[in-house]
């Protein structure tokens, strides 16, 4: 028999204690009162949400020892106490399944990686039950606590719809309408939140990582494929329809090469991976088999090699430079594992974006910042987290 | 001597305060128990924040005389008493002013157009200044209540920073880093907002037009520049350094057109009014005098013409796509003065649009909304109710 999903609640039942939960989730540990200002709440909010969340364990309270001071009493903050739940969180990219245990505070426990060898839904389901079963296990038997596992997230590329817990379309796994979330919450026995891989790391970064702390920012990620995570306003854009972020997607030359949308010259089409190899491959004639070799020549100074990474330079750059246009975000950060060739089409990127921003949407801070596949996965903690505490999802 | 600025302060100085307020403002009238499912807030705390805005005369509370039940006491309602406080809304084009004055629900008393003759900066202050003191001259005469004017707001088109009350750089009105906040506070003795043009209709869309209730949309305006505001999470991006919503400045065509921002096929390089006259005269080799003329000839079936709107039209799907490919807004609301001649380019648009949106986003409804420059200066109204009764700007 299956065992059945848990149904522990979060003590948090309003809008403002989640929101206040959240504050020292990603903001603390901090006093009351500190909570109460970036919370935009009133002090007596913090007290009342805080209460049932220190009973329940999720949250303890004492003296700030990094800060005491030489005379008087040192500070008394708030913290949570990671400890309390565990999570599990799966990336399941073409090739490979990647999966975590972190803790509530998103601190990865354990790691594990699985090759995918089927990309067929029954095999893939299969796969990530079996990988959610062995690390709950090894969890549970290194947990002396006992916390448990309190919900999965899975990362997967493309059309998803985290709100209906379905994979619309994924091109690396040739899904269409998959009810990913109902169908692996039936095989794990766990609540499951179902989002797409960029959105999960965006929201990573958003509380525990380079965009902690800040309100309008954006993850732009190069590899196989070109993704975009927005934060605007402090919340991750999903869309109304589930689509946000496609920068992929965006046209920058209407008469450029056929991308697998059924369009012309969107930045995939010119910068994802494959692009590239097809492009080397037309212009010097050369068998070229993966990213790594392609990334040989074009070091090496083969001519036709260089230029297909400096047009895909352009394309990224003009895509940056597209969503700051829009958005105006004060921090864009730029992963994935296309970052390995970066000096290949770094100065493309930069040229393309401070040429194509427009006014004072230039003074965006653009950087890298390798995040390895484990983030992408804790990412998808980080939205099994996010439901487990948010009273409205 | 100059009046000083009014120093009445509204009576809503925590942010759920404000919230609540916006609520019924752009939503009333409304039970207590509707404001705060709503806002997400607690009865309580709508309570709280109603009772000293009833006190100042803000909102009333009253049985809803249109749904009287045929049994029992008929619901108590909140709503806004707008003629409590007036506003004044300027939008400035290169070759006229436009001002309304409105009420607390951003309800237009009065308007006036005044011809801008010179665009110099004094010559226009001058001319705004003027315009101000007839419109509350008159506002006042009329104005039983003896509410008054609470505060002005102006609306340009270009880079501007709202929070600094700055002009960075407007195109029509060839100004740089022009501190038009205080400079205008100065001349009116009025507390002064000063935003972006289609920033300001977005506001007035978002309260009280075709966004109302809705929390992402979008308002494209085509016309002299192509412009975009958007709405995301609820709240109007503003950009971290003021930039945002420059859809006139996403490239679709790098081998375009040069625009006046230094690059090349930017959607206001095809698609803006300047672009088509130029675009007519060179295919056709026909002097064409202005947009009324240039409309009069694709109506009249001459191909340049026909053809010149067509690439508008494209442009203009492209930029919408890329909105919806990155936001995923549930509505595009397309507005501004080239509405005039949309049929030329409308189906264009659309199967543009269609094309390139990605997956889902292109559920997205696109609609047409003529918005007269009576309505931009009512959104520059809106914006200065927005400073009036935000605690938090």
């Amino acid at each position: 028999m299956l065992p059945t999903p848990r149904t522990e609640r979060f003590p948090a039942n309003t809008p403002a204690a989640s929101q206040i939960f959240t504050t020292v989730l990603s903001q603390g540990p901090l006093t009351r009162l500190e909570v109460a200002r970036r919370a935009g709440l009133s002090p007596a909010a913090v007290t009342k949400a805080v209460r049932p969340l220190i009973e329940a364990g999720y949250l303890t309270e004492g003296a700030d020892e990094e800060a005491r001071p030489a005379l008087g009493r040192p500070a008394t903050l708030v913290r949570v106490d990671g400890g309390r739940a565990l999570f599990v969180g799966v990336k399941v990219t073409g090739d490979e399944i990647i999966g975590v245990v972190t803790d509530l505070c998103c601190r990865i426990r354990l790691v594990r990686h699985v090759p995918l060898t089927d990309r067929d839904l029954g095999a893939v389901l299969a796969a990530v039950a079996d990988l959610v079963h062995e690390l709950r296990a090894e969890a549970d038997e290194a947990d002396e606590g006992g916390a448990g596992v309190h919900g999965l997230g899975i990362a997967v590329s493309g059309d998803v719809d985290r709100g209906e817990g379905t994979v619309r379309y994924s091109p690396f796994l040739e899904w269409r309408d998959v009810p990913l979330a109902e169908l692996a919450a039936t095989t794990t026995g766990l609540p499951v939140t179902v989002d797409n891989d960029v959105r999960a790391l965006t929201v990573a970064e958003q509380w525990f990582g380079a965009g902690a702390g800040r309100s309008d920012f954006a993850v732009v990620t190069v590899g196989a494929g070109i993704g975009c995570g927005l934060v605007v306003h402090g919340r991750v854009v999903s869309g109304a329809h589930g689509v946000a972020g496609e920068i992929g997607h965006v046209t920058v030359d209407p008469s450029g090469p056929p991308c697998h949308c059924g369009n012309r010259g969107c930045v995939e089409a010119i910068a994802g991976d494959a692009a590239i190899l097809r492009r080397i491959r037309e212009t010097t004639g050369l068998e070229v088999a993966d990213s790594a070799e392609a990334a040989r020549l074009a070091h090496s100074g083969v001519p036709g090699a260089r230029e297909a990474y400096a047009r895909a330079g352009e394309a990224i750059g003009r895509g940056i430079a597209t969503v700051a246009n829009l958005l105006g975000p004060e921090l864009v950060i730029i992963s994935g594992e296309g970052l390995a060739a970066y000096d290949l089409f770094a100065e493309q990127i930069r040229d393309t974006f401070a040429a194509a921003a427009f006014g004072s949407a230039a003074r965006c801070d653009v950087r890298t910042r390798p995040l390895p596949f484990t983030e992408w996965a804790r990412g998808a903690a980080a939205t099994a987290i996010q439901s487990f505490i948010r009273a409205d999802s």
